[in-house]
Order: structure tokens, then sequence, then C-alpha cells
């Protein structure tokens, strides 16, 4: 026999008469007062938010709730159409979309912000910084995250929304400013306008909230999964999947059905 | 060419400048100051939570978020593993389990009570109306759904806490009280203490905030899905998915190998 | 502690230096001489098919592969657009929908067959047990499963050719006389044109080759993965995804926007 | 209304009496004669494989198919523990983690190889492009994939058997050489024993089948579907997926439980 080395969790256990969840009692410290987003905390940083965390991190939270018909959106309608017998697997299928090409550049901000700034506490000059920034990602033909929009034009409404919330609340420090200077840094270097978009924002509000970027996409998988429960309570009474799915049957084998005849 | 019925959806929109979900402006009406849960409601119902409706509806999601070292934890940890780029697919795997053994117990209870009330304003003899429920589960050979428990002995402590909830904000109804005499009613003829468990308790409560007994899972499957992220980013510190399948591995093919040689 | 039982599985181990698939050593008894759907078919029997099944058993895999641009495949592809990193996860949101309303009706047939000849080497009347079958559907208001077909009309091509391949192999035992005597009565009963289609003779030669009816879905899963991987190729190619999703969006929110404005 | 592009799929089509796929009509030109593994060939390239090419994939797929109690058997399992219901979706669970730990690597063996000989009918010097393969993987710090195995000592018996099939096909050409080249030179670099593994001879001979590095993902997806299927049905008879649960539980909370009393 190998080795075997000890498995642990520290994150919920139970007994006859207890739940406990991260040290707290869930019947008598959690449920009645806690809300959904504050355990979503929780879940991502071991302790309850205090109040002025507590806004900021819904607000982000909520910002990736909804993002209305989108690819993923779309997955979870067409498997619900083939297996409404188990809807937890049509919001599977939803939440396995939210790859690199959607969700995934909130997680790259985050992580281009902290790994130029390790520690926050420090001062630092956030203009070279930023041109260092953009000067690598144009380098190396890569894209900037966390800037620009291809609808939200001249600017991403919620970016500024969720900035302001954040300076209410006191987390306007230099990971927000060091994105907004990436945001103006590329506008210089690109030559057009691109502003900090919402997954700039969330990625730089996250790092102020000190939330590690390799756990950043899980906010907006947990945050989807609440909306996709909604899409599919919609497609319960307002069926949409299969009209898409004729639609495009009937036009993508036009060509070869006309063949045929 | 077919007919083509027509496509909609009621849920989002966006133009240049604004986001909005259900007849509500993202960035005025909603970033700030509604919470996570509070859009969950929405996503459910198309509109917001009263305070007291917030208060009952965030305690019975919070109430499965986490459940500890669950499969469906189990089946997230193992795919992080083989696949930590798409934490998204980790969290799907863990959603795909939330069927009909340890989730679909609260919509078989919310089901149960809605059709035994399809009106809950009308006067109800609740007794009567439990012992033919319980009489008709029993004659089919079918679990009495949202009682007992087999850890949580006697009592289910979250059951009492959440009927507690609901009962400060008004949400002790005709649905809650019968599905305590279903259990008072199933003790009597299954002979042992059955009380009201978790899924019990939320099936009764989800059906008084009038959320249909069809998408009562989706509340389990939303709430899951947070408490899978907080797996994940455990598993990314302190792993024990390979662990754990070493030692599966190497018991359950001992014999095999035993043999071989 | 509490007690543990063993855990056990006979599928497959490997040593230093062989693996071994249910006792077949993988390199010098499968590698090079047994083909992809004989071990499709050894994974769900324990045993490498004779010469006869494997003909019929790929013939009914080979039906499953492919069915053009369902749901399923659509769910794929918009997966893929969103985590083009991920292939596997877009599999598997396309796998996630082959439930019962598109593939589940094998599994019935199977079903249905199997439990009204529970041994099928003892002589059947299959006529009056043909009329009592149907008749149990129609008084219960469910479909009777593997018959008609809203496309392939007034015969699915796949039935008559699988039921021939079958023949040939000497498949044309009691489970496939049923089926075909089923779609007769139920043609009487229903009083239109209700041949055997593709997931009746499915159902009915799976049966033939004694796979349990549990296990048939399993089928349609494996052989649909195959398929899929196809969409995903020519998504890469010739990418259908957001260019539906974009066309899905602007219909079903134009009622909204026109408020908007 | 945007300007729409054109979808267009050429995989599959219906009409009333007819399947095509690729091409082929489904009943025909496939069913009876052509096997899964064929099909699978279709799917990825657009025609049937010659017989020396069809012994060759089968191979390899083959070789995908079973890996005995793997992390993606193990979530399989736990998804089927939990959701009977939707055996489809206990597939998907297990097939979201065939990422870049496990089955990713014959990807990156593929690419490694495409990139390195773009066409391979040109004369190539094997031993210095091997090096400069080799000498980039190590000066970045990455692992260099297809070579060496953690279980399989000294020789990953997979790799010699599917050299040699192919061998004998007549695929033992420059993809295959310089696979066996790289390993040489990387035991060279490296200092110990690092043969030729099967991810390492998979990319190397789908190469040599002219399969784009792109897809060769795709051959672990579609294979270990079926070995999936194959672990559902053992888990129906010998169920193991809680067993494992509860051992893992009772350990790795066994901490929290002693500071609770």
């Amino acid at each position: 026999m190998s080795k075997r080395k000890p498995i642990r969790t520290d994150i919920a256990w139970s007994t006859h008469s207890t739940i406990t969840i991260k040290g707290f009692d869930l019947c008598n410290d959690i449920l009645g007062t806690v809300s959904l987003g504050d355990i979503a905390f929780l879940e991502l940083t071991d302790r309850l938010p205090a109040k002025r965390e507590s806004v900021v991190f819904n607000a982000i939270a909520v910002t990736l709730v909804e993002h209305g018909l989108t690819p993923s959106a779309i997955a979870t309608r067409m498997t619900y159409a083939g297996a409404p017998e188990a809807m937890q697997a049509a919001v599977a299928a939803g939440l396995c979309g939210l790859g690199n090409v959607f969700v995934g550049s909130m997680e790259t901000a985050a992580r281009m912000l902290q790994e130029a700034i390790p520690d926050p506490t420090k001062s630092i000059d956030l203009e070279p910084l930023a041109r260092q920034i953009v000067e690598g990602f144009h380098g190396r033909k890569q894209t900037v995250p966390g800037i620009g929009h291809h609808l939200h034009k001249p600017v991403d409404p919620r970016a500024p929304r969720l900035f302001q919330i954040a300076a209410e609340s006191g987390y306007d420090g230099p990971y927000v400013k060091l994105m907004k200077a990436v945001a103006k840094e590329a506008e210089a270097v690109y030559g057009r306008s691109l502003p900090v978009n919402a997954t700039g924002a969330i990625g730089a509000i996250a790092s102020e909230l000190k939330l590690p970027w390799q756990i950043v996409r899980g906010i907006g998988v947990m945050a989807r999964a609440i909306g996709l429960v909604g899409h599919i309570r919609e497609e319960m009474r307002e069926p949409m999947a299969l009209e898409i799915k004729a639609r495009a049957e009937e036009e993508a084998t036009a060509h070869l059905r006309s063949e045929k005849s």
C-alpha cells in the first residue's frame, strides 16, 4: 500500500443536532440574519463581510447574474427542452460556457492587477506601471483585459456605477486606480476610446476586497447559476428553444436539401 | 419553409447606455441597493421581494448553499483536479448530481403540498387532507417527501428554525401547517419519529412564497453553485481529490491485482 | 467510526507493465484487433461480441451518433463559443440534454418490451400482449414509446433497415416481434399510421442483445458524444453559435427595446 | 436590424424518407457496414477511413476508452448516485474533467509535433529539431508533453504497441519519428528514463492520420464517454459512490467534530 496523505475540509460539518459552516452555527448564527450574498462572501473568504464589504461584494455579484439571452442561456434552454426532468443539468450546461471568452476576462483583469501590485499597502507610481502593462499586452499582441465593449459605447455604464459604489465604501484603492490608469494608457496606445468595462471594474473591485484572482471567475459562475434558473423558468412558460433550433436547422441545411431534390 | 412562431424574452435587454432587468434599470435601480438573494427572488418571480419576503427567501436559499463534503462537492473537486483551466465546468459537474435523490425531495414536497391545496385562500380541513396524503404515499409504497432524516435525529434543527423565521414574517399559512400535519400523520402510520426535515420546511415555505413547485429545485441549484465554488477554493489550497481517488482505486482493484501476481 | 463497506471495481486495473480491461490485456488482446464499437459492447456486457452481435450492436450505436443540428448540438456549439479552452465541457453540455424527450424514448421502449417479456425463451402469444400494452398506455393517456415520427412519414427508414440487419444476424426474436405487434395494435387503437420508429427498433434490438433497459440510454449517450465532437470541429471552421444567438436576442428583445425608445 | 451572416452545416440532413450524413445515405451506405469507430473517423475528417486508417484510428480511440477508477469515473459515479434519473448528466459530469491535466497532454503533444513539422512531405532533419523542441520546453520550465509516466515504468506498454500497429499500416512517418526523437533527447537533457507514453504515441499517430491538433482532445472525449457509461453500469449493480463519500467526509471532518465535543 502506498503512503496516504490525510484529507481534510474546514468548510462544514454536522452532528445529530447541529450544522456548522466555517465556525458559524447554521441555525443560530446564520439563518434569518445572513443573506445569500453574504454567505457567498463567506464561501470565498472564510469570514462574514463587514457592512461595507457586503454592499460592494453584492454589487459585483449582482452585476453578473443576468446578461439576457447569452450563449449560456441558450445552451441552458436547449438542454431543458431535451431533459426537463433534470433542471440541474440544464443549469450545468449553461455554466459550462462561462469560459475564457465571456467570463474569463474578469479573472484576467484581476490577475493583471494583482500581479502588478503584489502588496497594495506599499506606495506605487501608477502611471509608469500602467504604461508597462499596456505595452506588455500590446507587444504580445494580446487584448488588454477589462477595457472596451462591443455594445456599451462610449461607456459601459456598469463600470462607473460600480466604481462609485466601491468609492462610497472606501474601496477606491490602488487596484481601482491602476485599472483606470490602464484604460487611459490603452486609449493613448490604441488611439481609440477604451474605457474600463464591467469585467475590468469587477476585477479591480474584487482585488480591493482581497479576493485572489484565481477564484474571481467563481463569482461569475455562482451569480450566473441564479440567472440561468430564471431562464429555465421563462422557458417553461414561454418556450423558444425548439423554435430557435427549427429555424437554425432549416437555414443551415437548405443548401443540402436543395441538392437532394 | 414552415411557419415560424415568434420568440420572446422578458428577462433582460440592453442599449448602448442601459441594461434593464425585468423592468429595473441595473445601474440606477439595482446596483448598490439590491442584494444577491433579492435578485434571485426577482429571477424566480418577476418582482423584488418585500422586506419580509426577502428575509424568508434568503433563509431557505442560504440553507441550501453548503452541505459539506457531499457527492456533488466531490464530483466538483474531481473535475477541478483534471481541468483546473475550466472552473466553470467543475461547478457544472457538481450541479449535475443535484437530482431526485438529494435536492429533488424539496420539489416533491412542494408538489405534494401545492397539489393538495390548489387555492390556499380557501378554508381547508388539514387533518383529513394530511391523512389522505400519507395514505396515498403509503399505499403506493413511496416515501413521503419532506420528513425524517438519516443523520439529524430526532429533529432536523433547520426545520423548526426555518418555520420560526417564516412565522415571524407571517408565512405560517396552510402549506406550513399541512407539512406539519403530514409529518404527524406519518409518524402515526409508520410508527416512528418522522419530523419535518429541511427539505420539507423549504418546500412548504417556498409554497407560502407562491413559488410554483416546478421551479423549487432551482433554489437548490442556484444556492449550491455558490457552495461548490467554495469547495473549489479549498481544493486549490488543500487538495483532496487525487488522494480520494488513489485510495479508492487501490482498494477497489486490490482483488484484481492480487489475482494477477 | 461507522462500519465500512468494501468498494470494488471489476472494470480495469494496471500494473507497471500491463493494463487489463475486464480480463483482457489491453496491449495484447485488444489493441489492433478490437474496434471502438466492440469495446463499447464490452463496457456494456463484460464480454466481447460475437461477429453477429458486433454487426447488430454497431448498427444501433451508429444510428445514434449524428442527428444533425439538434438542441444538443446547438448547446455544444454555444458552449464552445464561450469556452473554447475546454472542448470536453462543450460535449458535456450537449450530452446533458439527452433526456426523456429525445433519447429517453429508446429506454422507455426497451423497458416496455422487457417488462412484458421477462423470459424471452418462453413461448408467448404476442397479439394479446401487444393489445394489453397499448391499452395500458392509452388508458393512462401516455404516449406509446417507439412508434410514429414527426418528420419521417409514413415510415422511419431506419427501423426497417435495422430490423433487416438484426434479422440477417438472427436477432428477430420475441422483442422485435412484440415491438412490431405493438405498432400494429396502436395503429388500430389510434386510427392512424404509427409504424415503429428508430428508437423503437433500437429498444427492441437492444433487448434481443440482452442489454437491460436501464442501460439502453447509455448507448445513445456514448454514440452522441462522438457526433458532438464532430459539431465542435465544424463550429471551429464555420462558426454559427454567435450568429444564432445574435438573431435570437434581437428578435426576442425587440418588443422591449421598442418600448424603451 | 444588424447584418446577418448565413449559417450553414454540412454534417447531416433529413427528408421524409432519408437521412444523409456527410453525403452518405445512413440506411443504405452506413448501417450494417460501417462500424462505430469508422463513423467517429467520418465525424473528424468528412470521409470514411481506408482499411489501414481504420485499424490505426480504432486502436488509438480504443486506448482512451477505459482508464479504470479515474477522477472522471468517480465524478460520474457521484453524479449518478444523486441523479439516477439522468444518466446523461452523469456521463457529462465525468467528461468535464477531461481537461489539461489528464487528456490535454495528447493535444499538447500533437500540437508540438504539428507546429514543428507543418509540412510532413518535406524532408526534415529530426535530431536537431527534437533538440530545439526539448530545449524550448526545458528553457520555459514546461513539461515536455507525451513522455514519461508516473506508473508505467520503465515503459508505458501502450506506446510501443500503438507504434507497432501504426508501422504495420504504414503510419511510421515523420511525426512518429519526431516523437521518438523528442523522448530520446529529453532523456539526455533531464538525465532519466523518459520514453514516449500513450498520449505521446496517440498525439503522433493522430498527426500521421492528418488530424489537426485542435481536435485531437476530442478523440479522448468521445472514447471516454463510452467508458463512463460502463462505470455507470457497474455503479448500478455494485455501488461505491456513497461509501467513498462517507469515508472521505468522516476523515476530512474528524478534526472539526472532535473540537465540537
